[in-house]
């Protein structure tokens, strides 16, 4: 449990630096990040490098005790490098060259720029590779962002029809694949093969799902490319990326399989303004954030790492600037998220940024520290934070990475799937697995996210948000272990192929499911239906709901035409619609009582985290609450009454009880 | 009154179509439409042909008894053919090149697609002509589908500029015609003359209508072209071209001139969730549609032959993929929908599709069947209307064609007008159209739609819902009538070239209204304005409002500060806002009674329609009603009371009231 | 006070003109615009000049006593420039080259143009300039109308660098002005910098600005040119410019450098339906127009020309075309609206147009005359007012230019600033500015709109709604006189570069505000906080809040936290948060009494304004309203009693109270 700060030395004077450092240290801060976006810095002129500042950065940091998580520049290619060779641009669903002026304007299919970017990265960690204080590289930043996964260049069409000769062989294959006998698009070779732009209706689904398999491809050969590059020069170091929250445009679980651990970018105020959340909620949280929205993500990034390590990289330490609204977030916040994070098992927490630029783009972006050098509300709470560890640290070597009972299988090739045909307006794949996540956490239960490919055995309850996709394995998997498994409509509705199973859906899962999906109806805003479970509880459907095939005795709650909602069948549970959020409590509560799991309506805001014996509790609800763990149990921060925007920490002891569920 | 169905062998395995041609049969279903978007089947390869398939789909087919109604491929040019020859691809407005990879790619004024088209619509005609199964033939499939009958391109521009020198042989005739005057915008010649885009505001709107009339020229072209080409080698075979819904880019009367019968594609849910409907309507009619949206396009279509000769070639069988939200309809809705049509006349009534395709852009559209071979809902209310047309065969040769005593008078150009000078954001002249059209169903009354050239002489009431445009034949023809006549706002608002006529508006329709518009004021959502007839009708008037200058005793309605509202003059009504549906039912009503014609008030959802002797009663509310011909009359089908989604059939015997009418 | 009108005699017959010139005369006008788009008529051919017909014009008109305000018609260059040298047409964001066939498409950058331009404005003002009744001069006509100011072309980008070199000298200098060390934007050449185009996110904040400046600076070069060229060959007559309503794309206080009176285009219907007032003010203005916008650009192009010479150019007379709504104005608010502009110190009120054209883009936009050449509404109360002032012309030779004791500070870079990161979604510096400005005028204010430059001496209050931009001069000022000063959040935010001052906001203020800001947040649409004031007014904040540090004494109103809302200090208020009206009139009103003015809450819809000794009251409300001025004064027009859409006019005589307070 270690904090960060990331620190852009070229934006300061020297003469501040050290004192920068020397009040990174003081506040508890361990390590720092650099480096991101200083090509111009590094290498003005082509082959001309100017490495003196940053030799100097480092050793003014490292003085101070500091670790260094050295970044590669590659998500600001210079302009020379632009104007030399304009083809590394990418291209986008415009047609038109993105410009130069602000960044990631790069092609993930650009060999030129792939060798570029190696060169520079190999630069960088040949020279700080072996430096003792460098204990870690970020590679680029946040790929994708701004919607920069896909190109639509001539570079990415050439690649593009190599990744299908490979993934296809026949060009038969792919026909066959794609299904073109469709509206006569049958390509005679991969050679007229197009991209999927420009179309004067919706290309063919199948191949705009293999354009974002490439493209996610893509940003895996290219964060390869710099892992190896640094790995080579730089022995020993860990290397991660930071991803960002509600971003699915690549597979994070194949580029993550490159990284030593994940890291994120957590905005929790900017998140909640700009995603899927209704007014209400947008209201509701305007200064706080929806509390499962970090929660979500680190559960999920968690999840990419088969060990479990991971960090924020960037954590929200004010207002933020690129929010279509950015509040100030409440005294507190800082602070609550930060011992969030390291609830859900954070290694670091490593606020954006030291110190608030008062330049450029984000000038608007709130740091650690104003602009005048002063320190904001968010580093007088990142300095309590880092009190409180140092006490902490005194008691306890390390806790153990979180392990939960309940797996949440997460598949990004399922969202595609859901977003290239979502077949209703609001049919949100991304959305739907982070409410049912957020009921989970409502109940107070633990959750891993995972792949589909992931060892389940050790779970009591798997559930499946959004697993449009067929996978046989997760099959034969789920049908071998003993946990009870929750489907969410959709549930094996595509073949790999984006097409329907051929026994129509649940496809491959029908046999644990023990339904079979007649007909779908997609339902416009207003209209809804509702259902009753046996136990009576009333379900409220809306946006989604489907038509059912299973044997009579097996159904759980019908809707109001006696036609099944939820289905029991053996270990399994197949809910036929798109419930609110009390709906979704309620099923995955009994579905909890059934996997034998224990789970607990916390009061509203509240949230209980574990970590082995350590017991965590935040409330981010304006009230006050009571809570502790049910367990024997030593407190060693907070108390059993949470205060606003306060965390607990309870070190349980070992009991009868405790012995008695292991 | 035929069953028919859709369906693309070439989706399937072989081994399945004997046993599908054999169910469609058993069904009831008479006709197959086959062949649309096959180019890439038969012609994968320039100039080497495989028919051997098609030619054993058609063999299959006759073999079970069916009748094929055969289409001309030339939606989908095929990639081959787009890559030898891209010229053939539109030009967006983005000014952006069509890309390959949906349909309707191709460009109405690209000669050389035209030529391929006559080529490939010939070789069909030559290998299906005369084969004795072949009833029929469909050219391309819908016109227009996904705004597609504008190009930008250099060939539009090339034949545009012809098709102007023909309209206006000089250019000066051209420069006053648009009053070029204006903003400097003289052109010195033909040659001079730009399209329409990318201009910094508006383009002039007599150069837009005029680019409209030209593009919709060359639909006409393009068809005709294949018309030619089938009938020189199909003789006696009807042809058709499958129309859409709410679809006014081109002069349908126009190309229906080409066809034997009309036909169009019926989306009830999809229309209803897609066009102008309020939120209160669209969830209202979520799962069984606006009843009057497929009565609104029968009565059009039927109107595009003068004989009356059409049917429905794509019927919505179940949930459709297309619209923002895709419900599944009601069950019994697709019986209802096809008695439905054929109350409006339909000679045939053929669904979309056989089988829900799993694969490709429109794999979550249903069909009779679903993709795993089982019948789904659509397929067995397809089953009961075939076993209810077997029964009534028994009794009845055919029913005559509807003929109405109400004409509504539809204008296509005046609709153009519209759109490109609205004035108001929402005064949407095929809304109009469409409201006025449903006041009169819900008065009970049948209705001919028809085209402003239409004779007009057997009517009793003519209306004129959207007729902008000044058109003297229609005036002197309205002038020679004896029937009632109900112009609504913006009647003759526009000459020919999109001007205000020289006398103002209503122009050539002033001597039969009697008013003259002074101005105009579009109102805003949420300005209204209310008006009371003399009856003591209150009439609430939004969207649009017009200042009349008329005799005072004419005045028939009025707003609040005393300004007349409805102006009855003579024979005449002119109505000077935009009503909501109780005020349009009012005036019509009132329009209707002067006109000897017995107006009713239907309950909620009811619609009655006749055909001859024949009387239809539809329900398409969720409530059992009461209802039956005033006249004696037998019971055919259903009977006097009528469930919900029920229909019901009379012949009226004849009788002293019936033959006194006459 | 003279009227005027818009004229197009080339629109019409020539038999017309000659009628039309008595009638205007008789009606009362003075002055009539001609000229303007007719380039294609004079220069039908290049350099093949058509004099004849506007020389005959121009003698029917002067011969019935009118005098003429000549255009030139650079707006709309003909099509045999555009197709001769396309590069005069500038490229639009998407970077496609603007369409001919509208008007404004050319080029403010091109050279080529501009010598054109300068080629016919000569050419005119050689024919018509020593014509004696000739005595005025419009440049084009509504510069940037239809987003046309910028121009992203390769002329645009040419100068951008020569105006980027004379700005900074050094490349040094950009770099570190614009801030370019953040994401490697740094360039090591003035050749390597880009326009802000097409970029993957946000460009550089800075660079936005100088482009925006550089623009702007292009507008007044093209004006320049065109004032020198008419002044060289037409001595002795005014040249002016129509500017537009809520128009900020350049800075008009630069462009009226070279003008010898302002003029602009009030379309109040059109603004109201068009710009940022709520839907309930849309809906309750609908037929009359927000009070105070006509107002507020009476008294901000006023403010641009030191001796305060203008008028408006374009009156719009009737319903107009281009709102998404356009209702007629009820009768009555055309004299009303003339009035007003009289009030406010107009010399010149002239109506766009004599008559409706029947064809062409603006066909719907009503004039003073109906098309059929029958007199319109509008016309009639234009020849109302005539009568009036040939009434008052008889008592008064002129009246004193407006001249208040309050000032609103308008900066157009301020503006700029705001637009480029306005950091809230509906942080409108636009908007504040005449919410403020409205509040001062509820108050009974006379307002002068000034820009920062203006000597302040004489005022008693200076408001800064949105002076985000540092301006030390302005600070300087401020600190020398005696005015009461308000400021209103993000006073001072921003350095001339467009980054974060460095003792943060309000910056060079801060002296004089007596706060520092040191966090700011922007609230989301129904997220609010409210504030009380010392003398306990409740003060509604939304959209905006900062966080002041300040002396806790000079506290005035403190948010529900305790926090600052208003701080006063000495002369100083400092408002922290975006206040309702009800909250700006509370504060405004408080600093008015502070100042000694007399500020005077009037009824809703009533507005008083005063020229010296004059005072006029117009009544917007729809009710009958009592008011007087509190001196004894002689009514010249109305009375103390205002019908609905009424105006009276006092002059105010000399009393004790009067010449005390002087």
């Amino acid at each position: 449990m270690k904090l960060g700060v990331c620190y852009y030395p070229e934006h300061w004077p020297r003469e501040w630096w050290g004192d920068d450092a020397r009040r990174m240290a003081e506040m508890g801060i361990s390590h720092v990040r650099i480096a991101e976006f200083c090509w111009s810095r590094i290498e003005a002129t082509p082959l001309q490098f100017t490495w003196e500042w940053l030799d100097e950065a480092v050793a003014v940091l490292a003085a101070a005790g500091l670790k260094i998580i050295m970044c590669t520049p590659t998500a600001t290619p210079p302009k020379w490098l632009v104007d030399r060779s304009p083809e590394i641009l990418a291209i986008g669903a415009d047609g038109r060259s993105r410009g130069f002026g602000s960044r990631r304007h790069y092609d993930f299919s650009s060999d030129l720029y792939l060798d570029e970017s190696r060169r520079i990265a190999t630069l960088f960690a040949q020279r700080y590779g072996h430096h003792p204080a460098v204990v870690a590289w970020q590679t680029d930043n946040e790929y994708g962002c701004h919607d920069t996964v896909v190109s639509y260049s001539e570079n990415a069409l050439r690649r593009f029809k190599l990744w299908l000769r490979q993934r296809y062989s026949s060009v038969e294959a792919l026909n066959t694949a794609w299904g073109t006998v469709f509206w006569s698009a049958e390509y005679r070779s991969f050679d007229e093969v197009a991209l999927p732009i420009a179309t004067v209706t919706e290309a063919n689904p199948a191949q705009r799902l293999d354009f974002q398999r490439f493209s996610s491809d893509e940003v895996v050969r290219f964060n390869r490319m710099q892992c190896e590059a640094i790995r080579a020069n730089s022995p020993g170091r860990d290397v991660t990326h930071n991803f960002m929250g509600f971003f699915t445009e690549f597979d994070h679980h194949e580029v993550a399989k490159d990284l030593d651990f994940s890291s994120w970018d957590s905005y929790p105020l900017g998140f909640t303004q700009m995603f899927f959340l209704t007014p209400e909620e947008k209201k509701r949280y305007v200064y706080v954030g929806h509390p499962d929205i970090p929660a979500f993500h680190h559960d999920l990034y968690r999840g990419t790492i088969p060990g479990g390590r991971w960090g924020v990289m960037e954590q929200q330490p004010g207002p933020v600037n690129w929010a279509t609204w950015n509040p100030a977030p409440l005294d507190g916040m800082v602070r609550l998220w930060t011992w969030q994070a390291f609830a859900h098992g954070a290694e670091l927490v490593s606020y954006f940024r030291w110190r608030q630029a008062p330049f450029a783009q984000e000038q608007m972006h709130a740091g650690l520290n104003r602009p005048d050098r002063s320190l904001d509300q968010g580093g007088v709470e990142a300095g309590q934070v880092g009190q409180e560890l140092k006490a902490l640290a005194a008691r306890v070597e390390c806790m153990p990475v979180p392990r939960a009972r309940v797996a949440l299988v997460f598949d990004y090739q399922s969202i595609w799937m859901a977003n290239i045909q979502p077949q209703g307006h609001d049919y949100n794949a991304l959305e739907l697995s982070f409410r049912v996540y957020s009921a989970l956490r409502c109940l107070g239960l633990d959750v891993d996210i995972v792949p589909p490919s992931r060892d389940l055995s050790g779970y009591s309850m798997v559930v499946l948000p959004a697993q449009l996709r067929e996978d046989s394995a997760l099959a034969v998997q789920l049908a071998s272990i003993k946990a009870r498994v929750v489907f969410a409509p959709r549930s094996g509705a595509k073949s790999v192929d984006l097409a329907i199973p051929g026994q129509l859906p649940p496809g491959v899962f029908a046999g644990l499911a023990g339904v079979r999906v007649l007909r779908v109806s997609s339902l416009p805003p207003g209209v809804g239906v509702s259902a009753r479970t046996a136990n009576g509880v009333v379900l409220q459907v809306s946006r989604w709901r489907e038509d059912l095939e299973c044997g009579d005795e097996f159904v759980d709650a019908r809707f109001e035409n006696g036609a099944p909602a939820v289905v029991k069948y053996g270990r399994a549970r197949y809910v036929a619609g798109w419930l609110d959020h009390d709906g979704w409590v309620a099923i995955l509560e009994e579905a909890a009582f059934d996997a034998g799991l224990e789970p607990q309506r916390l009061s509203d805001g509240l949230r209980v985290s574990r970590r082995g014996e350590y017991v965590f509790a935040t409330n981010f609800s304006p009230n006050t609450v009571a809570w502790a763990p049910a367990d024997v149990a030593e407190c060693w921060l907070g108390g059993d009454v949470l205060e606003p925007l306060s965390v607990s920490i309870w070190k349980v002891l070992p009991s009868l009880t405790a012995l008695a569920r292991k």
